[in-house]
């Protein structure tokens, strides 16, 4: 071989090595209501959760974790896009979600961290619920048409086109039958099974999602890993099915727990694990109106659906051996936008510059090397915002239960608490901090003046079917 | 030397040293009104307890620990000698603890821990909160005259002997002066400060605790630590005061952690660490009519005072390095009660024959060796009998909130709750489980039958001082 092509042979291995090395991958691990309190590791009694209490271990443990809305749809558009979902138009006061037969989706002109690590070389796989976007209706909806290479999973939430034959109410939903819920399950663009079986379904999520990893060790990848679980309705496989002295909420969150080990275990074995980032957190607290079925805030006030603490505050744990310190509780408020943001940070990638986004780039949290400076974290429910939180304190502008207050309650003076002090919201401090609330007030304005209206996304129906 | 004598002195030393090896030293560190979820390792967002959690990291914390009572006298007196404290007479429906001018105390005819274990010669020591006798008006009920060679620390709680310029209620506590207590510090019979200087107590205490522990390597040793904190009114030394982002709890919460820290650090660097059990838990849960200065029962109902969970299950940690395997959860139930028990048992001693004993031998939860069977666990608020958990299952015949219910409502059908799989007692299944109701009727009804009236000890006050 000529010299000259031997010399450039060699340095395009090693200029691809080096890339390789420097660009990390990334896997965000995301639950289906997962309250804060549910994992061990966040003081849960009897949920037993040794893969997620290790991986926080070896890795940082967050308390003061934010989803970046308090239901599903909004949560997931702002992850993927780094920005509050009013600016995206994927929230409704109203329809709260995208439902099964919606033909609104996250739109073209969003930017997903998929489509900003693919343009960096990434390879980018979705395991999981999508819940952007329903294709059978709007193909442009699909994780394809956002910046995934591959997907696996359900469109939507598991219990959204239930058979006539499917109980009503939480308290039906003991004795499960995977026919009642009629989920579709895709690979890709292909519809594989309907009725889904919802029993093995974390199972088949975790073989695709280390599937995927295995596959793509020859370059930098990024894995968006929405599990549908513990969402209700609730199903284990035959290994987790009545093991959880937490009973079968427990059964499920245990076996996402060893879904977690399965995902670590993968990238200790191919010798990834010092080169990603693995992020676990929820999408919006426990869906308290499911009783038993349901999971726990802990010790925060009201559940998914609410701007109170325990509808947004979820766990965040983040894991990168060698590069973030084991055992530390992270105390700083972070939110699922930021991850947007670090991501592209730590890839190279540009943050657009062209809109707003709003997550914040953490990596001074995560390494240890600095603090982060955070104007207002927002607490929406749809398009109202409800409260705003600066510093220690969190200012309500409005108040209204996730369920059984039909209309929110509007504060002449917004009721004040301090989160660090009081992180249940027992005691309103207003009177005594006019000043802060004036800053907060400031905050939401400096806010305010960014925002352009978006049209909503979740207002729009494909037809109901011909009466079978 | 005589051969012989050399001999002797030979094996008398020898044995000695096998004997010093063989009886483990026992140390209890008993917080006040700490709550369930008031520890970072239990879920605590902003209650930095870098000590504790470590000691859980290197041992095992228990989620299922009950202190034996609602508040603090009876909870004390059944730590100490075993027994629900219905059998000591050291409980009443009224008055619930001794008060400063209280004549009765722990009764001479109960065996505490203290003096079965200088039975076995080891040195015992108390510092802290005493609460079983105030020996100004009866010297029958000091810590001395129970089994303890030394003692240093306050009678009773902090807020028990207010001057008259001391403010009312929970609202006014924030701004305190040690001197509005007017709180008497002893050693041994010595009255050494009053008003003591509140705010370097848990220093004071953890100094009097390290040197009980220098002072006595050569022979077993067993130290009882009741701190006076977290119970209001709070009071932080300098180094913590205004520390912690809980605020003034906060403060008084991570000095504790720092005062177990340096307990352990003295254990370790006197080599005891090894041959030593400590163990670290509450009297009751969090006493929530403090509001900010309350702490947090995390996600059980209610707090200090009921028989809900957050009235009486509270942190257990066991830290034992060699014996007692690193970083492990027990989710077995266990209570102060085994304390004593285990400690009779850890060291060879007899446990009485004469009388009911309630505390089981916890060896194989603590040491993995295998399970322990108990009936009932009795919830007693003063002399009435609320609820009893057998298994996964509590039945609460009566109920009745902490505060602000003045009367308890009896239910004819009891309420039952599955603690396992609703730890916040939200779901009354009644119901649906006649049998598991049975079958705690007739645990109780075993207890019932074991019982012999006591009379109450917190009925006789010594007369009022002539006014001043």
């Amino acid at each position: 071989m000529h010299f000259a092509r031997l010399l450039a042979l060699w340095l395009f291995t090693a200029l691809y090595l080096v890339a390789a090395e420097r660009q990390p991958n990334i896997v965000i691990i995301l639950a289906d209501d997962l309250g804060y309190g549910d994992l061990s590791c966040y003081g849960h009694p009897t949920i037993r959760t040794p893969h997620l209490d290790r991986m926080a271990a070896e890795g940082m443990r967050f308390t003061e974790f934010y989803s970046a809305a308090e239901v599903c749809t909004p949560s997931r558009a702002a992850l993927l896009t780094g920005r509050y979902p009013i600016r995206s138009g994927m929230c409704h006061d109203q329809f709260r979600v995208l439902r099964n037969r919606s033909l609104g989706h996250l739109p073209e002109s969003e930017i997903t961290l998929a489509e900003a690590l693919k343009a960096k070389g990434y390879a980018t796989g979705c395991v999981g619920k999508w819940h952007l976007g329903v294709w059978e209706f709007s193909p442009a909806g699909h994780p394809r048409k956002h910046g995934f290479d591959f997907y696996f999973g359900l469109p939507h939430s598991n219990d959204m086109d239930p058979s006539p034959f499917a109980p009503k109410g939480a308290g039906k939903l003991a004795e499960q039958q995977a026919a009642w819920w009629n989920a579709p399950l895709y690979r890709n663009e292909e519809l594989i099974e309907r009725p889904a079986d919802l029993s093995t379904l974390t199972q088949r999520y975790t073989d695709e999602a280390v599937k995927f990893i295995q596959a793509n060790q020859a370059k930098p990848f990024f894995l968006y890993f929405p599990h549908t679980y513990p969402h209700t309705p609730l199903f284990a496989s035959k290994n987790f099915s009545g093991t959880s002295p937490r009973g079968l909420y427990g059964d499920v969150v245990e076996e996402l727990d060893a879904s977690v080990g399965r995902v670590l275990d993968t990238l200790r074995a191919t010798k990834l694990a010092e080169n990603t980032l693995v992020f676990f957190t929820s999408d919006n607290g426990p869906w308290l109106i499911m009783n038993q079925q349901g999971g726990s805030a802990g010790l925060l006030r009201d559940g998914k659906g609410s701007t109170w603490e325990g509808g947004m505050r979820v766990p965040g744990i983040a894991w990168w051996p060698g590069k973030i310190k084991p055992a530390q509780t992270q105390r700083t408020l972070a939110c699922t936008m930021d991850l947007f943001t670090t991501s592209l940070k730590l890839t190279g990638a540009e943050v657009p510059a062209d809109r707003s986004i709003d997550g914040l780039d953490i990596r001074p949290l995560l390494f240890g090397t600095g603090t982060v400076q955070r104007d207002a974290y927002l607490f929406y429910r749809g398009t109202r915002l409800m409260a705003a939180r600066v510093g220690d304190y969190k200012a309500h502008f409005m108040t209204q239960a996730a369920y059984g207050q039909p209309k929110a309650e509007e504060h002449a003076t917004p009721q004040l608490y301090n989160l660090r002090v009081d992180p249940s919201e027992n005691f309103n401090i207003a009177t005594n901090h006019p000043a802060v609330l004036s800053q907060i007030t400031q905050a939401v304005e400096r806010h305010r003046a960014t925002l352009t209206p978006a049209q909503s996304q979740l207002v729009e129906f494909a037809p109901l079917p011909e009466k079978r």
